[in-house]
């Protein structure tokens, strides 16, 4: 039987950019993918067949003002790409929406969805004000949704990272370099993910016998404020280590503390979550927690394809991994002598 | 082509009957079994060869200490039913495979598994304390367990309801009948899904604004103790509602508070979890969360074949169902002046 190894090797490319191709990715020029399918055809790749085959229409819905897709460095992109992996193969024909939030308030959930003959749908980037958000509390629709659990309703199964074993998983790293006064720093808990972080951090402080109070949490919409507000009110108080919610707070806190003249990791342990393209590019590089992106994609459609058979699946969570990179080390002793 | 149905048509038994048998369920006799088998050849079943076609062995694990399963009516039965539902269909040869705390010291997970040729194992009524639970932290076996959670290892997948989401439709129910002084009554906290359930029964109370405190929650291994030592206390207090960990103890508070002479659920309302058999048959019947035990089994196959190819799920959840009864109802005003 042909696989998309055989075409890559024929063809002297990549395995990932024949699956590329294959998918209508964007990225793939158009002579390309006329290759690809032309090669795939030429030596009998089976599975094409079954793309060309659309039983039932699938969406992936974006809400294009909190997340990114488009280009291959945007954070949904591989999501939807894992997605699509398991979707076509399996006969769904997969279309992705983007949605605001003036549409959602314009048309409801699960009448776009009729509309548009979709019989289910993965959604991404929804914050706890989007319209759709209280829609989703009532649709029938199958829906599996990335980073957002409704409660109640066994139509809807919730995507994500483990972010419970996350945030163990960072205490437990910065607990045994010995740092036991640490701080959080977040984006505002407008989103279910965040607020779910947030409770994360506080149950693994509490899990490590460490105090958390007003004093070593902040959270701001703003990535300004986290930075000028709450951050030197940390490194004045004594905080030898700050956690974040993602790596573009933490890549902020690592720029800020050296302009304050704290040096990273030496004087301030900094970390993030999610490993982004930018954890590798600040400098020091950031110790994370990853989210692979193509296996979320794929659990997307694990989950979304349980509800369309019935199996009211409310939870669907990837074990948390922490990367381990150069923005920690251990507490300096006599530190506060230093400052 | 032969369905399960076109097998119960030409024998006049129900379509389960069929499947019991084709899943060698003990309460189908040997007689029946073999007639289904000969109706089914008969008829050119074609799963049924697949059945014969063991590929890959893998077995459910139980802790014999902690879970009854042989009987149509212990909690594990349907469990197992719905996990060979999904697993002997897709090729495997499933064995079941009873284990004690003595046997787990003698001889380490992950040999017992290799020695037996068995690729995977869905785990079944391990508590803390079970020595095979530390062998789980590092073990390289995919391993699927219904209630309890690995932190940190890829390799485990944890499977069972929504416990948050049954503590939040609880004291929606509660809360909505005017209830606010509420305490839980558990068992001691040396199993996983007790303590989840203890903490979502705190983080439910939080969420409708109302107190949890030592005066109100009540632990103990022993169901007469929490009975005779927390349930009169609680009484004595003014609380109006008891939210019970499991329905074994909501059962025996129920009887309690007749005992004390207090109505149910006319002067306290009392609620139980799981929605075992006890709770349709205690008198009145109890409020309860259910736990759909076929859907159970069909999650620890998805979420083990899931490992098995490579996906690390970390934790796979049903949404929790609330089934209105007879042991809630509205608080009565003036209660105190009853007492």
């Amino acid at each position: 039987m042909t696989t998309i190894q055989d075409i890559a090797d024929k063809l002297g490319i990549s395995k990932s950019t024949v699956s590329k191709a294959l998918n209508d990715a964007p990225d793939v020029s158009e002579a390309l993918r006329k290759q690809v399918l032309e090669t795939a055809v030429a030596l009998d790749y089976t599975k094409l067949r079954r793309y060309k085959k659309p039983v039932k229409k699938i969406c992936v819905l974006i809400e294009k003002e909190n997340i990114e897709y488009e280009k291959p460095h945007h954070f949904a992109y591989d999501i939807i790409m894992g997605f699509r992996q398991l979707a076509e193969p399996a006969g769904f024909e997969v279309e992705t929406v983007a949605v605001d939030t003036a549409f959602q308030k314009n048309t409801a959930y699960d009448i776009f969805m009729l509309e548009h003959d979709y019989v289910g749908s993965f959604v991404l980037g929804f914050s706890l004000n989007d319209p759709w958000l209280k829609d989703f509390d009532n649709s029938k629709t199958p829906t599996a949704l990335f980073d957002n659990h409704i409660t109640g309703n066994p139509s809807t199964a919730y995507v994500g990272i483990d972010n419970d074993e996350g945030m163990d998983l960072m205490l437990s790293h910065l607990t045994s370099l010995g740092h036991r006064k640490i701080a959080y720093l977040s984006g505002s808990l407008g989103s279910y993910v965040l607020k779910a972080r947030h409770s994360a951090f506080v149950r693994a402080m509490h899990h490590y016998g460490l105090v958390t109070d007003f004093e070593n949490i902040g959270c701001s919409y703003y990535i300004s404020e986290c930075t000028e507000k709450y951050l030197p009110k940390f490194l004045e108080s004594g905080i030898t280590a700050v956690v974040c919610s993602h790596d573009n707070i933490a890549s902020a806190a690592v720029t800020k503390c050296k302009q304050l003249g704290y040096k990273v990791p030496e004087d301030i342990s900094i970390v993030g979550f999610d490993d982004l393209p930018i954890a590798t590019s600040t400098s020091p590089k950031l110790t994370t927690v990853i989210q692979d992106r193509i296996e979320l994609g794929k659990s997307g459609f694990f989950a979304l394809s349980s509800l369309l058979n019935d199996i009211p699946i409310s939870t669907f969570l990837l074990h948390s991994k922490l990367i381990i990179r150069e923005s920690t080390s251990s507490v300096r002793t006599k530190k506060s002598s230093n400052l």
